[in-house]
């Protein structure tokens, strides 16, 4: 037995007592007389003492020559500390110790083993087991598999069935690109990895599992962006017999549970905002609603004043920033900047103080009067010591660009606080969006998500215009999860095919099996998936998912401590049917 | 909404009320002037009844157009039976149909959704969403479900934390087979699916993660056997500062945890078995302990009698069938052949009939006398109604010739009953096998796996006798989980790569993150890993995995309800930069 007790249990109840301590050595401190070591193991930290009084000389020796990271077992007894920590459990005692063996040693770790540690990026993933040892990263990982549990116990409770479907499927050429794994018993022929388990959770909904959730591992083959995963992880979840509303009232409720749970925040009923006005009102899809700030439409107090450059737009829009009258004209200039960032691509940005004694102060005081400003103000519901910034242009992407804007502030200004949680519903998502590159018209969610009736008729006429019974769960700013009803009989599944591009022979080489299941009593149903990576990071109150992940990939999808992937030996490839193209 | 109840909870407490179930029709009972349907959900099923003294015409006829596997929406009034199912929770009502609602048609299934069905094997395989409607499938899933959950929520409140380990991994060419999936971002290279996290779990032991556990889908591309998937799925347990006997002890908590509260069996302690005496005893390193027939050594009683067959053979060696003097020439003919059959192998089986007048028949009673015999009954610990079934031959063949013989009359007697559960550990398995083919040896368990401190010195000289500290826990005949304490310092780690005939290059560019990792104070730690498939058959009573698996593959690795693997497009080839091989 290693341990009679771990390094953050001991307390003054068990003074007098002699205990077994296995752990690290965080830290020594050595005064020749006098050593203390601190030991630490997921637990906690114990402080040990050796004292030249109180131990013998070989002890005294051999404590000496301990360092960082060094693994000992130490078998002593708990006294009563002189100089008590309240800020630690064990602060109340210190482990006078008897003898101790070193299970193993260690080299000078190349970065501190401490909650803030020196080692930047790259070296923390070469030596993720070294990152993992502090305790931020290991408290992020074992939060992790708290959210876990209780999503999981939730569910399951809720009488949902966790069922595990296959990782090795079949790659389909919609969407992402797909990971796929050569067959060595099916020559030429390859598996795909999952993007999501969307046709087998319908099939398990067409089997009569009624309730069904997974939390499992998908794959996406992109490039990169910073922040994303080749494998993540999702909350999986469908259910039969149901229709959106249902939907929505089991996922609040789950999302309401982990927060009260997790996060002792209660949320009343989460808001739901259409797609159509929340690009209105945030010029985003996502809306982060912690800070207000919504848009003004600003074309009828604008336009029409001889300011050209607003007149000839399509749209003029605005947000009023509350306080902000008091930014200085640098201030003002940098935010002019920001927004004519190439990453941003505006033109400009017009401003205008509504200062706290009432009178209005703008960039374009030459067009405009007082009461024209004050009209601004009305509209955009500014109020003394606000500033209202406006932006117009092309109707989308001036609502894209003074959403960059109103969120840069969100975060330049504190006022995203990541103990605060502000969940909402968008729903009835656009079917379809048009590619530019392609031409032609993709799936918004995928191709199994069901138009509303009512817009059914569109879909001849006017495809971008047809409303999906879609719907994302949005917290803070981010997409946390997102679903639809599905399409559940043959007919409709082979029309949306058709209206994405497929021919009926591809249709039917890529999804026949579905739409053979659809003939036999597919129930009406729909389903939801969550973002797992995502939503721990932000219920941790974090916005990078990366330390929620044990070993994640950097931006070239590679694991830079196992140093994969890596090449194959020759026999291999013989096995599998391939060669590499020169 | 759909439905106000499911179909498996209206009882005598609901008449009057007026419900809307949804469901499939599971069978139509037409008398012309009534109607029966019952209506099946996951939950249930509940009688419909069209009355033509009660219910419209045209309600008549559309219920008279129901056919199987219809869905559909019914509102109706709970009436009481008149001939009460006591068979079945909601036996006692039925619903008078007022209105209902056809949501979808099926055309005829392709074999009947009964809890027997006539559907073989192919055809279920391939319309799996079907199979998955019949009880006895659904079920399994279901109960799959709970014991994931009595796992996750035992092992979370023995502070194990769930982490998750990732499967874009690197291939090794040591053991089975690697899935590998082609990098498109990195050229020429791989990754690999894991065979079992096994390297991760141990950084991330160094890692001080303290308990881990997964339940984690792992991968093998081996030429498939009858209930071998390429994809399975474990439950992977690792723990530091332990020795064998803290995990032996944990994991016997787990599985007694199991037993108790899923088939309310109370195991005593589970009895210990060293690897020799399993080999001794019944010839298998997994021994079905359910039905005594232990092996009894015979050489000294059978050799030296003037019957050469034993007399020249390495070893003599017999069990005792309990009431099975009674078996009839034929039938012991029949076991003869049995055990001759090229599967097992044998040249022959010796009998001896303990009648229960205490005489003793045997087939080479030319050469032994009653007195002989009755040495071999005393030894065999047969009891008068036995009968001794003898081989003779090479040790280790002979063993495994009976104890399959052992097994089959396990099976044949119907002493492996399926409700009787008799858990053991095998433990001190050899460290190394040899292998005949490529002549050098292999590891046993895997090449992280401790020896035996006191069998150390033995790796130079006699490297097939060392032990590991590995064991096996083994119930009802099948190996459930397996592990090992490991390897924590380098040194050790690189000399059994040595032993296993790595160069140290290969050892380094392999493991050597491995190798690197026990340098920064790795802890003393081992674990173990269940085959989950397995366990939950064995809980549920069933040798077969199959059933308990949402969508399994074909002998041929494919998924013939989707039909993969299959064909990719020319470009997502290039993409990979690879080529098929002709």
């Amino acid at each position: 037995m290693y341990r009679s007790h771990t390094c953050g249990e001991l307390n003054a109840g068990h003074i007098g007592n002699t205990v077994t301590l296995s752990g690290w050595v965080q830290k020594v401190r050595n005064k020749g007389f006098m050593i203390w070591v601190d030991l630490r193991d997921r637990y906690g930290l114990t402080q040990l003492i050796f004292d030249e009084e109180r131990s013998s000389a070989e002890l005294m020796d051999k404590a000496g020559k301990l360092a960082r990271e060094f693994v000992i077992q130490v078998t002593g007894e708990v006294i009563e500390r002189e100089a008590k920590n309240p800020n630690i459990p064990t602060g109340e005692i210190e482990l006078l110790v008897q003898d101790f063996q070193i299970l193993n040693s260690s080299k000078t770790p190349p970065f501190t083993i401490e909650d803030e540690t020196d080692g930047g990026e790259d070296l923390r993933m070469k030596y993720r087991y070294l990152d993992i040892r502090r305790k931020p990263v290991q408290d992020k990982l074992m939060f992790r598999h708290q959210v876990g549990m209780k999503v999981r116990n939730y569910l399951s409770n809720a009488g949902f069935i966790e069922v595990e479907t296959p990782y090795l499927i079949k790659s389909t050429p919609e969407g992402a690109r797909d990971f796929v794994v050569p067959s060595r018993m099916n020559e030429g022929q390859f598996y795909a990895l999952p993007q999501s388990p969307q046709t087998f959770k319908q099939l398990l909904m067409v089997g009569g599992m009624d309730k069904y959730f997974q939390i499992v591992k998908c794959f996406r083959d992109e490039d990169l962006r910073a922040d994303r995963q080749p494998e993540f992880t999702q909350i999986d979840c469908e259910m039969a017999f149901v229709e959106q509303e249902d939907i929505l009232n089991i996922f609040e409720g789950l999302t309401r549970h982990l927060l009260k749970e997790i996060r002792n925040v209660e949320v009343n009923e989460f808001p739901r905002l259409t797609y159509a006005d929340a690009m209105r009102k945030y010029g985003n899809d996502k809306p982060d609603i912690r800070f207000g700030m919504e848009f003004a439409e600003l074309d009828d107090v604008t336009k029409n004043k001889g300011f050209n450059v607003f007149d000839q737009q399509e749209l003029v829009v605005g947000i009023a920033v509350p306080g902000a009258a008091s930014f200085t004209r640098k201030e003002i200039d940098k935010l002019i900047s920001w927004v004519k960032r190439p990453q941003i691509g505006a033109t400009g940005l017009v401003w205008a103080k509504y200062n706290e004694d009432g009178s209005l102060k703008s960039s374009v005081d030459k067009f405009y009067s007082q009461e024209d400003l004050k009209a601004w103000a009305k509209a955009s519901s500014a109020k003394p010591g606000g500033l209202i910034l406006v932006m117009a242009g092309d109707a989308d992407k001036t609502r894209s660009q003074l959403s960059a804007l109103r969120m840069h502030l969100g975060n330049e200004m504190g006022l995203r606080k990541s103990d605060e949680f502000a969940p909402l519903w968008v729903v009835d998502f656009p079917l379809l969006e048009w590619d530019e590159e392609t031409e032609r018209f993709h799936a918004m969610h995928h191709p199994f998500t069901s138009p509303k009736k009512e817009d059914f008729a569109l879909l001849e006429t006017d495809p971008g215009k047809v409303r999906a019974n879609a719907y994302d769960l949005v917290l803070n700013g981010n997409e946390i999860g997102g679903g639809s009803i599905r399409i559940h009989d043959k007919e409709t599944q082979s029309q949306m095919f058709k209206y994405l591009g497929f021919t009926p022979e591809e249709a039917e080489e890529q999804f026949g099996f579905l739409m053979d299941a659809f003939q036999y009593g597919a129930p009406p149903h729909g389903g939801i998936a969550f973002g797992f990576d995502r939503l721990v990071a932000i219920l941790g109150g974090q916005e990078s998912i990366r330390d929620y992940i044990a070993f994640p990939k950097n931006n070239s999808g590679r694991d830079v401590m196992i140093d994969a992937p890596a090449k194959l030996d020759e026999q291999q490839l013989t096995d599998l049917h391939l060669q590499l193209k020169s």
